[in-house]
């Protein structure tokens, strides 16, 4: 059976009155969209009656006017956004969960992956539990469960279940009463939370979902801290704090959270800008022009630019009416897909010598074809740079990176990647800069899809099935 | 938290190999639709995979050609359509519920309502178990599994999971190697099973189910029998029978089921038709032209009309292009939606004395509105006759009788009724016909609804909250 | 190019002041739904301004709450139910048909067909003329807005026009201020119409549509006659009357109209249950019990019963959640679908010899099923009585007889065609009893599909195109 | 009566053989997207036999695999993009619009507005004419039929009927057997062609449209130009030509059309770029940063870092799941969505006197809440620079520029805007510029939005009408 990795999005919404705070949950997705696309929900609290609707699609498609009227208001809600890679679609494995047990309905949203999910499972189901799901937020829900039975309150349940639970998670649960906002002691994935004028708290992945329903941005949730948020106060738990050493997953800054975002007090667009600052300082070129492939490589493209001294300019176009290559499931070829997605700009590019910057290369099949858009419109040379080193394992954080016999660099040398991809030189972000990207190289990363350090434990299981899942693409 | 009372149809076949087990379960589905059209599902078990698709709405409009693709070929499948009542709405509690556990993959479709699912519910939460949906179906299935840990076969555990669960149950459960098809001691409910010519083992709710799919009718599923489908053959386990009194609901035979299906033995048309026998002995009325109100009234007219003498005629004609008013839920206004849904037909009423049958007058509200319409046509006088006995009492096996205080028997005599519905004059089928409906009156048949006989214990909790869901409408 | 035949219902409604035309308008063209399936169109005229929506589809699926809203309220509105025949679906061939002109908007909903429209439209063309769709309705239009442009008002527009178009035409035109209903000389389709209580003018192709939304029936609609309706008032022209012998069409009576209809004073299902009469004058068959296909049969069956003295029964059951074969294009198989659609009653046929009345024989296809279904639940005879003579011949007035070589009876003597479809004997109504299925003989009808005498000159062109239509099935 | 002012694209194909004609198309659409999105349409020549299809909304949503099915291959086809002004919704008034007539079927999609559409459209109807929309493209269609009755070929009717319709239109046109491509003498807006590897010829709106199809540039088609495309080569007909002065809508360049596009042989991305160094030029602001408002103000932002040397950054991310604000019907609040739609970069513009460069001010509603944004973000100052003049004058070449009392510029000084918006300074692009954005200032462009100086006459009704729509917004 396969495990769904996936990176996600969560949001979450505590108000001190009844309002509408589904609303504020579908604006608050809307800006976590790029975080999961493939499904979505939101659970509204109407004073302990909980509203569910989940759905295959985007945020956009899915809550439409008439799902929003019966949504209806509430005094708290959990929203999700899903990515899940092929094969694990249906709306049977969207997110937030809701559970119905004796001591209370609660709800739950994750970001992350555990990484003794098997083992928790198995236990679980020789005592007779049974899932619904294929996911980690139903093994969560009952390991919770499972404590909230002795335990005197449910952030007490959550406390102890966490403890037993090991891996990635991002977690916001909510109860009849309570919203809980939890985070690995590794802090793998962001999570932070802020406050509107009405006094709401609001919870989210990224800054940039607090920023689109107007909550001032607070603090981020710390790695191994849960966070109760009650009619009587905020209340912070921080047992598990300082168990594990800081990890923040490095993709997050590279390509994941939107440039808009702080993440653990650091800029996305910033990490990337500097990327390609110090792509500059590594590699030097005679070039004309320096041009981004929208729209992750534009802020390293403009970090490069101002280094080199080279001009920064518009070499490619969007079209706007698109979504994003890589979190798209089901898409049938990626090369045939470039030249609908982007176009050269001739006047930018005619007879120039072109450095073009990507954010990162997974296949290398994306690659190709855009080099080729830039030489019909008469780029006399191109020469890339990539804002991420080469991708060399897998992720077991919950980050879908593709399989080792798919990652181009796996199998070829950079020369070769450079010819296949028909670039005139290609040049990667040398790892020892990746700590650099935020903060002065003194915070703690997961860099482990570059160097294969991973920042726990990986048991043999889980690295088996992450292999053949890829391998195999079965269930 | 309301229970949901579900009156539902439940299919399942098992062929000797891989072929269009999907199709054919959407067949039979399309045939079981009168027993749920709120919501409907079909698992297909292709050699062990498990794919699913369930969704609110008919089974004509789910099940739409690219996703009887995605279901695609298998050996087995199961397939479920649900009447919910208004509140209960959403996919989550749409059946055949899937749960995954060590032991196996399994599939459960059940049509029925348990009295003991509280206590059960109560017992598996407080042992740290979680449920995401309110259905009996969860319930069960966390049963089955209990006993799967320690049990050498998934019948043998169905077989002792059974023995814990009281009520009603008509089950079919599917494993990835098997398929079991349980009645409950009772046998409230319909569960019968056929051949098709290629082998394949059909079974369903209902027998026209088994015609629409060209499977020869075998036997009913006997109250208290488990039947296994296995690849080496059938098998009978008669553990749990007669440890009941046999209790057919009697309204399978008066409203519920088809009339061209043949239940335990009888078929349902020749039971309406004694019916309207019966009032005919009974009633004896000075009218011009005995008719039927579409399509259930119909049977008992022709009843009536041989018995009395008197010349059937159609009097009523129904726009086929509606549903069934009893059992939609949400709709706003029943006396509305009569005149878009019948018509008169003034060749035939215009100044006669006319008898109208209909198979029940639950809340009264349709009924004055047809009598309208034929008085409206020129109809001198209407009497009405009613093929069963007033409603006077709740039913805890799963089919949704009104609450007491809406049914209009429980509030005025019938004299006040035949005022209120604005006929001549009004009769209800007496009681003492029920057992002679179908059979010889030596059968056992359930008739609480009207009698208050239940064949079964019903817990205090259960009476209050189908009282309390009555009144409140709240979950 | 093909030439669509259509059989169609139109619907409009003149209110005293503005109101909810949209929904009544919607009733009424959901009473009128078995008239045609393919698409919906209503027309909403709210103080002049127009509004209209059509699509593709039925009534209840096109016109949802959203689509209503937007057709709001008005003064006016007119509808159209349409059927095609495969190969001419398409919205853009819907009506009503809404043209602008400088004399004023008009709205068209036209049921019938035209026998010079090529000539009326070539010469249209050789002027200039352009066309949108291949209907008649457009032909129509144009020959109205012609006239217009000296005319001093549209029914004096409306009057020159229609005498210079021939064939068959219910048609209702409305104008920014007026409703105006015209029916061809020679009736070939009904046009009646009443009024509600509120004052508002109902129009429609069958009363069934006036009782819909609560009008009393004033008086069919003459053949030949214009009646206007003006806030002044409801004026008659008859200029256009008696200028052909009335033809009204038969099969209005025997298969097309709603049998609680009353078409040009005479009640459809009265003529049906007739036509069974007649038969069982003509054949004496020793069985036991006469049963109706449904839905269309149940009223000769009845007829048969009452008059041969030998017992009405149910024998055959239709699932309610399918729609009616005839009607529906595009369905692939009529054979494959006979099971799913319908299905035996045991107990009423087994070890009886069955008399099965049905309205018509097309094509055969469907009966020879529908007889083995009987056989396989027991029936030891089946004799088949069809409520109409053999078609024979194509219509070339706007119902959809099938072609030539695909009517059974043109290929096949009666002897053969009860072989073919499996039963012991097999009568046809004797076309002498036609006059006498609507009043006593003396009125005229349009009986020539099944006799070939057709009412007015049908040009060579119409005749070559009707054969090659259904030859080629290409546009 | 209200005529519809539209901003379209068209597009066509002509291949040498059968091919996927509609796929080629629905790419060419979807790269022409940016130049409507309220309906779009294909119709496919498949040997002189059309098949249609057309929809309202996005490309992407409206060709469904299904839909595409039945559109099927052909050897030409042609495609429209329409957006409308509030109100005029509705898929009778999508392109392209297929007439029928005599001389033969004909498909037209057309781009532009014609100011003497009234009187050709009163004259026609004078002859009987009707029209189904209020679209010019069916007066259009209308003037070219009547020629064609007594013109020997389509190219020559088509060729008369132009010197009758005075305006703006790129127009193409699709007859059984050729394709033809017209543009009106002041050439307003773009039309061009090219050709694919397979022979294919191309023609388009927008050069980015033959690239998305890997068609190779020919050239535009010039001002009053008609090429005409056949199986025996590619025929140009100049009667037509230098009858008028050039006057290219200058708003194609600064926002309409896409960056990538070269129109008239000048860079669209380029002529931005030009206006933000002109901007540069002309305003002197002491700054630290320069951003664009996403996506149209980019390019000029560039321009304006470049000439000014103060450094460019990324200030404003937009969400890239939301279309575009100022070409999408029937939003409620542009305030209300501008945080949803765009979040500003705190890196970027914290503690920054910013600089931040927009395309243009229409109503001037969006600008303030992004101002906001960025202060809120932290930036000490905002400096606004507009790419082009302030918006003084209706459009009545196919611009839908918003009405005079809702365009800012109309009603408050340049001092009284930056107020309103709150910006420190606001400088718009000085008009003598405008010339030389696309050329060396000799080119004639048409700016009658910016100075009022319209390159046509402009009859008294049309300039009512325009007035009078966008204050009663009614039809």
């Amino acid at each position: 059976m396969r495990k769904i990795n996936e990176e996600c999005g969560v949001f979450g919404i505590f108000a001190p009155e009844k309002t509408d705070v589904a609303h504020l949950t579908y604006y608050g997705l809307f800006a976590l969209q790029h975080r999961g696309q493939e499904s979505a929900g939101i659970v509204v609290n109407d004073d302990g009656v909980f509203r569910v609707h989940k759905d295959d699609g985007l945020v956009n498609d899915i809550f439409t006017p008439r799902i929003m009227e019966t949504l209806g208001e509430g005094n708290m809600a959990v929203g999700h956004v899903r990515y899940g890679t092929t094969g694990s679609k249906g709306v049977v494995n969207a997110q937030p969960i809701v559970v119905r047990h004796i001591k209370g309905t609660m709800a739950l949203a994750h970001n992350g992956n555990l990484i003794n999910s098997y083992e928790l499972r198995e236990a679980l189901e020789e005592q007779g539990s049974i899932f619904h799901t294929t996911s980690d937020t139903e093994v969560i829900s009952y390991m919770i469960t499972k404590e909230r039975i002795n335990a005197c309150s449910i952030e007490e349940a959550i406390g102890r279940a966490v403890k037993k639970i090991k891996g990635a998670y991002s977690l916001i649960v909510m109860s009849p009463q309570k919203m809980i906002a939890v985070r690995d002691p590794n802090g793998f994935h962001p999570l932070c939370y802020g406050q509107r004028a009405d006094g709401a708290y609001v919870i989210a992945s990224e800054t940039c979902a607090l920023d689109s329903v107007g909550a001032k941005f607070i603090r981020d949730v710390l790695p191994g801290e849960m966070v109760v948020f009650t009619k009587s106060g905020v209340l912070s738990v921080k047992d598990n704090c300082d168990t594990a050493k800081p990890s923040m997953c490095i993709f997050e800054y590279i390509y994941f959270a939107r440039p808009d975002s702080m993440i653990d007090g650091y800029s996305v667009h910033e990490a990337r800008r500097k990327a390609g600052e110090f792509l500059a300082e590594e590699y030097k070129v005679d070039a004309d022009i320096v041009i981004g492939v929208p729209d992750s490589g534009i802020d390293a493209a403009l970090g490069y630019a101002k280094r080199s001294g080279i001009p920064y300019g518009v070499g490619l176009i969007k079209n706007k009416y698109i979504g994003r290559t890589f979190i798209a499931p089901g898409q049938k070829s990626r090369e045939n897909l470039v030249r609908i997605k982007l176009n050269a700009v001739p006047s930018s590019v005619k007879g120039k010598r072109v450095i073009m910057v990507d954010d990162s290369i997974v296949r290398g099949t994306t690659s190709g074809p855009i080099v080729k858009l830039l030489r019909d419109a008469g780029a006399t040379e191109v020469h890339m740079m990539v804002a991420s080193p080469p991708f060399l394992n897998p992720c077991y954080y919950g980050t879908d990176v593709d399989s080792k016999e798919n990652l181009i660099a796996c199998k070829h040398t950079v020369k070769e990647i450079a010819d296949i991809i028909g670039v005139d030189s290609l040049g990667y972000l040398n790892p020892k800069y990746l700590p650099y990207l935020a903060g002065d190289g003194t915070k703690g990363f997961c860099t482990a899809c570059f160097d294969g350090k991973y920042p726990t434990e990986v048991p043999a299981q889980i690295r088996k099935d992450k292999f053949e899942q890829k391998i195999t693409g079965k269930e």
